[in-house]
């Protein structure tokens, strides 16, 4: 054993220092895609134990690498292969330590699961909802600033953030643990460490923006010939329903049949039509939602801005329409592994991304299959591509490179980001430096440097 | 003439240099708290010239202080004393660059009034509202992070930027004006020039958000007795209403019996109280909406959650409700000069808070009458102080420091911030010390350091 797993051990509890087989869970990401080596994976039960195991790191030059729930998308919670690496597990912080109802705020420890920070609001609603909330940790959840459907209500995790602690490479705590709307008291520190996926300091804990919870719904399937007329209707949606129009998915008929082919119980809302939105809208005490979501959307209809629309008769009937959703990612898998893009654009810009995204990838990959389905209110679009055959996604991944070189180049021509929700982590970290300006990645560096000197955050993760 | 003079009108032109006399409406503040000196005001055309005019000052070692609109109320746009600034006023840069209806965003240079901005966004709403709106500059708002009376809904400046372009200290032009509302690649560079004062480096365009322009208005005035009645009413309209609360301002009685003393034409709206609370609702298209907020106030008066309540019947009488709110600051200076605090609390913590500082005030200057009012649904108050008499306030006036410390150490006590919306400036530079962690002074000045690092950027104000 070697003395800092052994000053590890004295700092924490030998029953959280693990080496060898033990840290084997802890060294491939959920999806199996990245694999990697560690020194000995910590797990610390406070912050301050946290900060002194950075120290103690920072002494023996050891890296660290920070992981929550490990479930992220771009291997940001997974070491290198060099094996020098102190994994420090979040998970024992778990506590939630201060809901304050009058003020609307919670406070959380990092290792706490998103679902557990969602039922910790009792009463209120802390609106980040993510397919992996059952495991994912907040921590992780704001070192990547997640999204999910509903941030074009609520914002990403970062507007849903008012304070946070973190340890900072040098093991000093930074106490910014603050409930407050208004604070202009020097740089905004928070923002620098949320989305910066562990590579400035670990967040140990985070005061985060409850909501009142809403009552009523009313969410309605709407089909639509095109994705521009899919963002008319967005508009005209927010024009009358405002920041009551919580979440507005567009699914592509290509996603919808795998769902209806693969997932059990799908049946089709409508009838067949190139491009489907699925809106819901919520309120607190609005008791009329419902039937004004069906009388405006007929009003649509007879003026031609869509060509069929319903609007779900019961809950039950709405978390069917929601399945149908969310199934997506799950019936692709069964056409075989495709290639993913978690891609924004403004707006404005989906109709002519998807356009001439198609007919470059028609033209490279005939018979190819797209995929498309997303937060349209936040311009995010999952842009996911699979082969005619499941049998020919095989050489076509060995063509991913070419594929995302095509995708990519679009969304930056057209003013968007190659990495909307999930982050850079290993995955994006050379692809960006395609499309970010010098004067960007050197101020981002410098950042970087002026923060962990020793470069022993999270190394190889992100651009710093 | 400096040579440095020279180049920059080699840069500019001759007639946007200036120097002598003519710079003197530059060296002051507009409320004459601040008086600086310059060695020249430079007033650039573009972002290339804002750059030149950096580089040319880096390279002269001449320290730069921007300036909008200067309608600050801190100071940090005033150059000190010492003659050696070249004060970049942005005033030319004043084109709106971009308009993108469909993604709901505008782009605008710096210079661009408050008023401007709004008006641009023709048909749209640009929410960030100000008294000064007609002569602050978006980019001076931007660069102290202003907020106003819709933060409750539409968030600070900060929530309202999807992108920056900022000539750096180096001279660089850094071009972050992306319109996404999600892009996680690397580190938020936009929210550290946001509230930076322009010691980070000078923004030179923003890309905006907007909103649907409400078409329909509730305004009601609540009657309440105590903060904490307040505090319970704004929880309840938040769960009835949701996001369709726009704002609500408390307002003490004392505030309110100045406006009715000094603002002819003002009318009380209701029975004597000790507090007051100015409700506005608006949505798109929900016609009932006057009618909701009356049929629900009447229910919580009848459950005694207020001593009283109307809505005002008219867009012309809920424009005199405003207006009482309104006219606060200019009914309190007719009572002479007053000792102000820009604070925000946690919400929960808002009635202790005054009860306390009140108590501790009134202890140590008796007949004080406290000015109280603010953006409750943010823990913003605006606590200003008055004796007795006005002709009392020049001794009350001298007191300043101690008055100060007892209610910013109380704002501390309570987890609360000694400047919600104005910024430090020159005012709070030294008193923010007492009240920051030394981790987080050193975190901010490590990015102070990293990102300016000859220190030229607006020196003296702010914590950099």
């Amino acid at each position: 054993m070697s003395a800092l797993v052994d000053s590890l051990r004295a700092l924490v509890g030998d029953g959280n220092v693990l080496t060898g087989e033990a840290m084997a869970p802890q060294l491939v990401d959920w999806r199996g895609r990245y694999r990697g080596a560690a020194h000995c994976v910590v797990r610390p039960g406070s912050t301050a134990e946290v900060a002194a195991v950075v120290r103690a790191c920072a002494e023996a030059g050891a890296p660290i690498v920070p992981q929550g729930g490990n479930t992220g998308l771009c291997g940001g919670a997974t070491p290198d292969a060099t094996g020098n690496a102190v994994l420090v597990c979040l998970g024992r912080m778990n506590r939630i330590r201060d809901i304050d109802p009058d003020n609307d705020t919670l406070t959380a420890e990092a290792g706490c699961t998103l679902a557990a920070v969602q039922a910790a609001a009792a009463g209120r609603l802390f609106p980040l909802a993510l397919a992996s909330e059952g495991s994912a940790q907040i921590g992780g959840n704001l070192s990547t600033n997640a999204g999910g459907v509903q941030v074009l209500r609520y914002g990403n995790a970062r507007e849903l953030t008012l304070g946070l602690e973190v340890v900072l490479p040098s093991g000093e705590i930074w106490n910014g643990l603050r409930g407050l709307r208004k604070d202009n008291t020097g740089y905004d520190l928070k923002h620098l460490f949320i989305g910066a996926e562990g590579t400035l300091g670990i967040i140990t804990a985070a005061t985060l923006k409850l909501f009142p919870l809403p009552r009523v719904h009313a969410t309605g399937w709407v089909a639509l010939a095109s994705p521009a007329a899919a963002i008319g209707l967005l508009g005209d949606l927010r024009d009358e329903f405002g920041p009551l129009l919580t979440a507005c998915e567009l699914i592509s008929d290509v996603a919808l049949d795998f769902v209806l082919r693969h997932m059990p119980g799908s049946v089709r809302p409508l009838g067949a039509s190139p491009w489907h939105l699925l809106v819901e809208l919520s309120s607190g005490g609005d008791a009329d939602l419902q039937s004004r979501l069906e009388a405006w959307l007929a009003g649509r209809l007879g003026a031609g801005a869509c060509s069929d629309a319903v609007v779900a008769p019961s809950a039950a009937q709405a978390r069917r329409l929601w399945a149908l959703r969310e199934n997506i990612s799950e019936a692709q898998k069964r056409e075989g592994i495709s290639i993913k893009h978690d891609i924004s654009l403004p707006i404005s810009r989906l109709p002519v991304f998807l356009e001439q995204a198609g007919a470059a990838l028609a033209a490279a990959f005939p018979g190819l299959r797209t995929v498309a389905f997303g937060h349209v209110g936040d311009g995010n679009l999952h842009y996911n591509l699979s082969m005619p055959e499941a049998g020919d996604n095989t050489a076509f991944i060995a063509a991913q490179p070419t594929v995302n070189r095509i995708v990519h180049d679009l969304v930056h021509a057209h003013g968007g980001s190659i990495s909307a929700e999930h982050g850079l982590g290993q995955l994006k970290r050379e692809e960006i430096l395609r499309y970010k300006s010098t004067v960007e990645i050197e101020l981002m560096r410098a950042l970087k440097r002026a923060l962990d000197p020793l470069g022993l955050m999270n190394p190889g993760k992100g651009i710093g």
